[in-house]
């Protein structure tokens, strides 16, 4: 029998793995072989592979080390001959690092022990090294608090409690009355390497081993262990990973990038991730190690000179200066330079993407220390993807793959110009309701949005009254409500900015004031909303707008020629039909006609509706109305002509239609000659205690059948009127919230026979369907029977999560941010579908209500129509479409091609 | 091949048929000929098969007339032969009715024709036999207006259009100026007849059928016909039954008890229908058919002497009077009294029940008309199954069967004296929400309901602030709210009286006065309640308390034999949970914690600790409110020794806690030391628009867990305190409104690290048990993996109704009626468990959960724990225990041992 194979070396451009090696060696193993093999000067080092995770768990650490002994000892004696250095000596040590690998990157295990090998021999040898004692002393005091945190098991496991080497840093910060690590002097640093190893000793008996062969195996065994503790357990059970995968260890030799004037590191990308442009670009200081470029401190460099020169033109700085002070590093170490610049590449090829390559040159010999694929703007995404694919480097599912579908956002809206972005202050911070960037003059009442040309309306939360304020203004911003609020869904379905819930923001109406945490804001006073993230800033900041490139039109031809659904979008006006047609959407999937019921006169005619005492006032109310619907179901059907308009009948519930606020009600006694009294009366008998689940949707329609009537015959009408112009409209008519077969089949009997008496009038007829939207977990359950009678359903997500969770989405911020903080739920479910408990409705009803129906057409409109993983699980269940907000379509697209790939 | 046997024949104590043909002769035909074969007179007939109606409706009219002809020309025989009358004879003639007669009753097919046969000669026999040529024209009229609306088609299809014969005697009456039917003269009535056969010809071009047969065989294909016909298509398909069983159709003798002196008829009952005595005992009337007794004209005599002494006596009649104007039957027709007596014994044995039966005397001859089992009382109804069983005529089984549960309730509760009902005036309805009688005196506050020794409390609606003024009243009256608002909720629970959403009735709580139509009531003034049937009455009406007699307990004991599932109670005091033991109850299966926060200064502590501002002040809160809550604990787990109780850990959303009036705040920023102003920010920021949906359940513990622990704390000491003293409590820990078991792990963790604590201080251990309720569709649909968690479930079906349908129950009451009236629902799915979609998740959540957990202990709590068919639902999924408000418990326990026995 062959002798087991524990542990892999890799360095010198060699390595015994490979990237197809990640079961055994874990996906940092496998790379760091890879790396070697592409021909790239790597730290050399060795990987104890995941098997001997089990093997540890099973026989113990005593048995597993006679195991490794010899395996190990000849790794360390290769790293070793290539550092040309020695584990544990006073002249030249080599340190190393040692890590865990598990096959997909898991939080919970140890992480890290860095400068293993280090004790009171070996800090001489990098302090002479280095020429830098303070370096090596605190790499010495850094270590042994790694190591006794991590491997000898002083962490605290609350987070409450306090590390004890943090306490006693700062113990002696106070006695030297110092404020911050830096101002430590050596002498301080090596005390402090006295005063932790004596904490080891007094914590756990033991003297802290300077012995470096007792160090790494301790450190190996420390890794081991993780994989069994509390967090890393709690870790696998929520995202299904097997115990028995194990984790693999990476020991890998250190290098210094502060040894001196011919050593430094650096940062570096193989094309542009801000632009996409094919231009290698990176940063590095010289005798520096890598915290030093991320911390700030020092002004990093460029790589190449090309950069070099960029980047002095827009800092002010002379040629001189330049060259004296930020040299590139093309003209400083021509040799490991290019070098470099063949590596990245290489890297680039061999792994088909841009590449973000971290690197130290140690005394002028260059190490790669990582390489991943570099994260980018949606931008850069979409032209790297493309110009990749151009190049024949990767395949055009590969490009399409490569996509972050919710990335393609950025290229959809105005951003914020980057410097005047930089002096910005930021005074509030909310939910990212409906990306983009808006800066404008405050207003807080949504009527009087039009009194600035730029102005942004700030709200404690908004209601359909304020469609048409919001409609004007440039950006959103509410105190209250969640990514699925009124203001978020409807910001986004307009797609305009807007921040909601921004909880340190208080308003006050009366005073037009608006506080945010110490700053108190007028109306008319200039703010700024970043909806991409959430944020608020204090004044005017510039806005560039979106640019289309042809890259996205191409990379969206190359999803429609992948996908297998159909991308529709919710849309209640030609203009958003028009806006979604031009993303590609083939076909609305819900038009809301209540928010045309808001705009000028008709909110009088609907209000005179709701006040009517009877049938026939109640008809009289509507008549006036039908001209105005059927003109809009013109409209939206004429910017769809050729493909399905799905129209829900009335869904709100009628206290939405009338005013709440005293003033606007004694406005409306006026208008309808009756008395403010009784106006108070009725918005008071309109009341509920629960809206969502109160008279609303197909019960308005089927306690008041007049109104179908007339919305049935609105839209029929529009058809017919559009098909004498030769125009192909195609509504399918749909009837919100029905829980039982009973309320579709009343609701479908009135549509069939007003259609009927319209067509018989217009002498003409038209296709039409009659649908139902699912969004009754009862709806679901019972979808065979449904199906019956409905011959579309298009799912709505929204409420049947509301109800399925029994969650307000209004009312959920008191608790969900926190459900989500404690992990009690991974995700906001009104934002990515729950596949788990909503999931099984919708697969339940699909299922079921195509086999009562084999050519039932089905669809999603709600929110999670825009959402790639929800868009992919829609896929799966085998939906014909998933319907967005004409901003999110191409984002759908994406995700819909990509799922019919996958 | 034997011919097909089409035509069964009844009469002279012979019959073709028996009771067990139901499917061939459907449930008249079969009754009809069972009663002959229990030799009991009954006119003599036939009917004819189900089969029939499918070769009806295969072969059509003409060919099955041929193949029933000769057999109905032979039944005609016999039953002239028997009757000795003749068909279409102007001297003798016989008449008939034509009925039809499925398997089950059917509304919407085609229901009776009688007096067949009638033409212009037989009416001049009738009018010679019966000495009344105006009964004799009038039931000519009948005849032709029956016929004519039913065989011939003249009744219009919709309810709003006029019948034509209505029309025409509609302004007969107007030309005669006449304003009853019963002022025209024998020529009006034959010039009805007349007009009539005109308006038959005119509609439908041929005259009216004077032949006898031809009128037969009319009637007969119309039978067949309303099969088919568009209700009855819609009756079957609602109510799943197949087309295929058909109809048969039924053809009697008609008899008359108005041919004078000898003649009459009269109903009656085998035993008191009101008490359940064994004592015969009916009305009857000489010389009169039976609409007559029905009518009340005349005052109806009594049948035995027995019950014409004791009507007498209470009428104050002398006995000279009684023997002169209301002798008994025994008395004047001692030989058909006798018969009468010794058929009903023959049918009560016979059938094994009380029966009603309808009897016709017909010139000295007694006939049956009908038989069946007689509705009675609950009282009856229970002490007939007991007498029934001692007597030897049933088994147990069927002694229990014979129970309708839900009638239990008649005599849980007080009633109103007979008498002083009679008088009482009706001033308002609303629904029956908790059942029994009350009188009292008005108060508009639930703080104020001491202020009279019986005071009623009128309220628009009530909240838990209500609760202990709720208790004091003797009933409560609401003007809005469902079955299933919080007034119906808490008095079912409390057992009192209550009328909920009495629409007609409007409260002004700052004048005091409440108006109901026309009147207004002040407060103190009396009014009275049946909250059995919903209706207020104008003043003070004399009660009867409940008299629970030895056969309550008697078939009690029974059920308890037979049953499988427990029968548990939901009791928030030992005082309900008490009562409920009585009645029976093991365990209880909802303690619901919240309503213990509105006592005394409890609500102080309970507020204190919503407007704390952090962890600690909240902390601190708690710890007053922990004593009493461990004493209520106690107090309800001593009541409930050796049985389990269910404690639901806080539940519903905090604003409910808090005043929301301006003055009750104000005292409130008093006690707490703050400013009222902050007080209503703080109630203001509780608000929810769905609270429903929000911020509730264990919500609330896992957002503050300290709650949890308070509650945690409060059962276990309280289960230790009380095993201290020797008694056995069971606490079951129930965390509610979960959705993801997450939610209910954090919960559990929590409980389990508190009990344990106090375990250690206590030294002792009690058994307990952590649970969940299942009322929100994703615990349902995730049930296998909550079950890993929980050990019990309990279905909250009221909650999880709202969810399923998104019905607000609150809010309900704007559509549900309505959805009642148009049978959209056929049920108010929040009395009766919807099977169909709710039962879905119930099934799912019991299958998937006990999947998982073997012996998960599985209940309901919702308010269908006491309803008969949900119950037998209950029992079909396999749970271990329903449990329902302690006045239901009886109910409940005879549902459950009638599922089992079926």
């Amino acid at each position: 029998m062959a002798k087991v194979k524990r542990v892999y070396t890799f360095g010198d451009k060699k390595a015994e793995g490979n990237t197809g090696m990640k079961n055994l060696l874990g996906g940092k193993g496998a790379n760091l072989a890879e790396m070697n093999l592409t021909g790239v000067p790597v730290p050399p080092g060795f990987t104890i592979t995941t098997e001997v995770c089990t093997e540890y768990n099973e026989i113990g650490s005593d048995k597993v080390i006679d195991l490794l002994k010899e395996d190990v000892e000849a790794a360390i004696k290769n790293i070793e001959n290539i550092m040309g250095s020695k584990f544990g000596s006073r002249d030249n040590p080599c340190l190393v690092s040692v890590r865990s690998g598990a096959r997909v990157s898991m939080p919970g295990m140890m992480d890290t022990v860095l400068n293993l090998g280090m004790n009171d021999d070996a800090v001489l040898g990098l302090a002479s090294k280095t020429g830098n004692p303070r370096f090596a002393w605190d790499s010495y005091r850094r270590f042994v608090q790694m190591y006794g945190d991590v491997v000898l098991g002083l962490k605290p496991e609350s987070k409450e409690d306090v590390d004890p080497f943090e306490e006693i840093i700062e113990a002696l910060k106070e006695e030297r009355c110092l404020e911050n690590d830096v101002d430590l002097t050596v002498d301080d640093l090596k005390l402090l390497v006295t005063k932790f190893k004596k904490a080891v000793k007094d914590k756990t008996g033991h003297d802290f081993p300077t012995d470096p062969w007792e160090q790494l195996w301790g450190a190996i065994g420390a890794v081991f262990n993780s994989w069994m503790n509390q967090r890393a357990i709690y870790y696998r059970q929520i995202n299904n990973i097997p115990e028995e995968w194990g984790t693999a260890v990476n020991v890998q030799a250190m290098v210094f990038g502060n040894m001196g004037k011919k050593s430094g590191t650096g940062v570096a990308f193989t094309r542009d991730a801000a632009t996409g442009e094919n231009l290698f670009n990176g940063e590095y200081l010289i005798d520096a190690q890598g915290e030093d470029v991320v911390a700030g401190v020092r002004t990093p460099q460029q790589i190449t000179r090309e950069g070099s020169l960029r980047w002095a033109k827009l800092a002010g700085k002379t040629e001189e200066e330049r060259v004296a002070k930020y040299p590139s590093l093309e003209e400083v170490m021509p040799e490991a330079y290019h070098e470099l610049f063949n590596i990245q590449k290489k890297l680039e090829d061999h792994y088909g993407d841009m590449q973000d390559l971290e690197f130290t040159i140690q005394d002028g010999k260059l190490w790669l220390l990582q390489t991943r694929n570099g994260k980018r703007t949606g931008g850069a995404m979409v032209k790297i993807a493309m110009d990749l694919l151009k190049e024949g480097k990767i395949d055009e599912k590969t490009a399409l793959l490569r996509q972050e579908p919710n990335k393609l956002d950025e290229l959809l809206h105005p951003v914020f110009d980057k410097k005047a972005l930089a002096n910005a202050k930021v005074v509030g911070k909310g939910l990212p309701a409906s990306p983009g960037a808006a800066t404008g003059q405050i207003v807080f009442f949504a009527d009087e949005a039009d009194k600035y040309t730029n102005s942004i309306l700030v709200r404690i939360e908004t209601s359909p009254e304020d469609l048409e304020g919001m409609n004007i203004a440039k950006g959103i911003l509410t105190a209250r409500g969640g990514m699925t609020s009124h203001a978020a869904v409807v910001a986004r379905g307009m797609g305009k900015c807007c921040v909601s819930g921004a909880g340190n923001i208080s308003i006050n109406y009366k005073n037009r004031t608006m506080k945010a945490g110490d700053i108190t804001f007028k109306e008319g006073d200039w703010i700024s909303l970043n909806g991409s993230i959430g944020e608020v800033y204090e004044s005017k900041i510039a806005t560039i707008d979106p640019q289309m490139g042809g890259d996205f039109g191409e990379i969206m031809e190359l999803a429609e020629k992948y996908t297998r659904m159909d991308v529709r979008t919710n849309a209640d006006t030609p203009k958003d039909a028009k806006v979604a047609r031009k993303f590609g959407a083939k076909g609305i999937g819900l038009t809301r006609t209540e928010h045309m019921f808001f705009e000028g006169d008709r909110i009088k005619a609907m209000r005179e509706m709701i006040l009517a005492e009877n049938e026939k006032d109640r008809r009289k109310a509507l008549d006036k109305i039908l001209p105005y619907q059927r003109e809009d179901f013109e409209g939206i059907l004429e910017a769809m002509e050729g493909y399905g308009v799905t129209i829900r009948l009335l869904d709100p519930p009628l206290h939405e239609f009338v005013p709440h606020e005293k003033e606007n009600q004694s406005e409306m006694a006026e208008e309808l000659g009756i008395s403010p009294e009784e106006v108070k009366q009725i918005v008071d008998s309109l009341h509920e205690f629960n809206p969502m689940l109160g008279h609303r949707g197909c019960r308005l329609g089927n306690t008041y059948p007049e109104i179908t009537e007339m919305q049935a015959r609105a839209i029929i009408e529009a058809a017919c009127n559009l098909k004498k112009k030769g125009i192909d409209a195609k509504p399918e008519i749909m009837v919100p919230l029905i829980g039982t077969v009973e309320e579709l089949k009343m609701q479908e009997e009135i549509i069939r026979i007003v259609a009927e008496e319209v067509f018989k009038e217009k002498g003409i007829k038209v296709d039409y369907l009659v649908g139902t939207m699912i969004e009754i977990p009862r709806a679901a359950l019972t979808a065979d029977k449904v199906a019956e009678v409905a011959e579309f359903f298009s799912f709505g997500t929204n409420d049947l999560t509301q109800m399925t969770f029994g969650y307000s989405r209004d009312d959920a911020g008191k608790f969900l941010p926190i459900y989500l903080k404690k992990g009690i739920l991974n995700d906001d479910p009104f934002q990515i579908l729950d596949q788990e408990g909503v999931g099984q409705l919708v697969r339940m009803g699909t299922e079921r209500g195509r086999a009562a129906r084999k050519d039932l057409k089905i669809g999603i409109c709600g929110e999670h129509g825009g959402e790639p993983s929800s868009v992919e699980f829609c896929h799966s269940v085998g939906m014909n479409y998933v319907s967005c907000s004409p901003f999110r379509v191409p984002i759908a697209r994406l995700a819909a091609a990509q799922a019919n790939i996958r």
